[in-house]
């Protein structure tokens, strides 16, 4: 329906979707959903919708990147914010509140439908920012919450930010802070520990073993040969991975 | 294939996926589907195939609605009648029968590759209803079975007509017909009974409680606090469900 | 993303996805998945990925139809090459190494966004195969695994190429070399055997009645009445079924 809202009002503008299996209520992962794909986006407006909170206080709005290139559409619950900074901050804001640029909801507001949508196309249409609503700081805006890695002592606190259609375990380091640790790195998770091997490829890791490498995103993951690690191991995204020299 | 299929013949035309999850010749939940998503549709063409019957003596069908502003493609078994009722009812009918509007088939006909996508496209382009194939009584279409509520004594005997992404459980009655039974209604399933409480929004149900609002289609919904009412209730589509005072 | 780089190389071309639900790693059925659709593709450039070899020396490929209608894009490793002979066969071909036609990866290429997506953007707009990489003789290219039925004694040894969305079976061989076993063809699979019968359509399958059927693509298919034969029969792709007479 978001589809065919946004043709009705914008007969030929190119839709791409993202992704349409983010879990019910789960803004982090929508979140980082975003992250992952936003640098690459072709220019235009960006629409993301994971809302738990419909229909309560929290704002909707239309973000503008500080280059002009790009709008960020949807709920401001944080969303969007993790995405934005990524391609250089909010410039400007709106709250959409103007329902002449919206349909007409026959019961309480599917927002998805009855505002973002709307408000996507007629923004790829041209038309400008400020007629959506009021101006928002850019300030005011809910910060989103990735987490970062922490140092403790000679080891580093990680999370699984993200496990991929293979079952490979991205972790929310990159390799600048992993590399002085060498080609073999202690993973420990919940009460267990293994020894993970420093792998450039994934044809790299041996039958069995467990690599650790730098995945198409530039960030570490832990991955087993042609099997899902996050099967093996049990972990999933929000999970604490610990990174640490083998025998510390 | 259905949209490659579309592309070779109508290279420019826009097409927006309904849905692609109905259950496997499931013509109610296709029906359902179609019902909820019509009135958001762009002008053009519609194309439905939930088509248990491929093969029998049953019709492949085009429909165009009584303002002229939508045809409907797909098998005369009850899937499209509801959506074309709602969005004006049929003007006039044709079989799909003109095999130079058709795919040549290698082994029984895949309907919706061979006869039902070249239809439509062919209809996208301009090509006139008739020329597809003999016209045929609107009349003498299969008319679809969405169910009506059922008044029985101080009690209403609905039934669930579709559960959602989040589990909220859509019944087939509207709020003029629950208005009077005022902020608690008891809801009996199965064996069980329930007392909702009547709120405006998602947010306004309380944790544990079983919340009764008008959804996004202006219809009643049963819903949980960020969980899904269908699980933890068990209910389904096409299960009975009585609302009624409580106590009574 | 693969959507999005295409769209930022080539905004006004025709994206349709075939499929999205490859197992991963699974190279067969991803090449089965193609050669069922590939007829019914509209001219144009085919991308395909199932690549368990990313990150090894497995080559990236394009390779053009011998009549110049189409270019496949994807690993040579066989994913592509029954598609490119059931559309005449591969007339040139290159390897894919010119990165001024790929995008720079953060990490290990991701090589359907980094390679392969911009590499059939461009051929999309035009860009001659040659520009790509240097040639590569169409024999080196690796062959496809398609398995070919055989005749043992008075039976034919089959292998199941598929079972689709109703669980129906599909089988890889046609009509030709079952006909002659007539009305009722009896159907060995693991340490089972259970008597077929020939029908022309589903619907002439009776309840608990095991159908043998021509499908859709022209080739034999086992089939339930309005349930699926690949769960109560419990086979899968890459099963092995024997044809013979009944009594045999």
């Amino acid at each position: 329906m978001v589809h065919s809202v946004i043709r009705s009002i914008a007969p030929d503008v190119g839709v791409v979707d993202i992704c349409h299996q983010v879990p019910p209520h789960d803004v982090r992962a929508g979140s980082l959903t975003l992250v992952r794909s936003v640098q690459y986006l072709a220019p235009g407006v960006v629409l993301g919708v994971v809302d738990p909170g419909v229909g309560t206080e929290r704002r909707a709005v239309a973000v503008e990147v500080a280059d002009g290139e790009a709008v960020f559409v949807g709920p401001d619950n944080g969303l969007l914010a993790p995405a934005v900074s990524m391609v250089g901050g909010a410039g400007r804001a709106v709250e959409l509140t103007n329902d002449a640029f919206q349909l007409p909801a026959p019961g309480p507001t599917f927002a998805g439908r009855d505002i973002f949508a709307p408000a996507a196309a007629y923004l790829s249409q041209g038309v400008d920012l400020a007629e959506l609503g009021p101006a928002v700081d850019p300030l005011s805006l809910l910060p989103g919450l990735v987490p970062l890695p922490r140092t403790e002592g000679d080891s580093l606190a990680t999370e699984v930010l993200w496990v991929d259609h293979f079952g490979n375990v991205q972790l929310n380091v990159g390799p600048d802070e992993v590399d002085a640790m060498g080609e073999r790195v202690a993973v420990r998770w919940a009460e267990q520990v293994r020894v993970a091997r420093r792998v450039d490829a994934f044809e790299g890791i041996g039958s069995g073993q467990l690599g650790l490498l730098v995945d198409s995103y530039g960030l570490m993951a832990l991955a087993l040969n042609r099997t899902s690690a996050a099967d093996e191991l049990v972990l999933k995204p929000g999970d604490l991975v610990t990174l640490e020299l083998p025998g510390a």
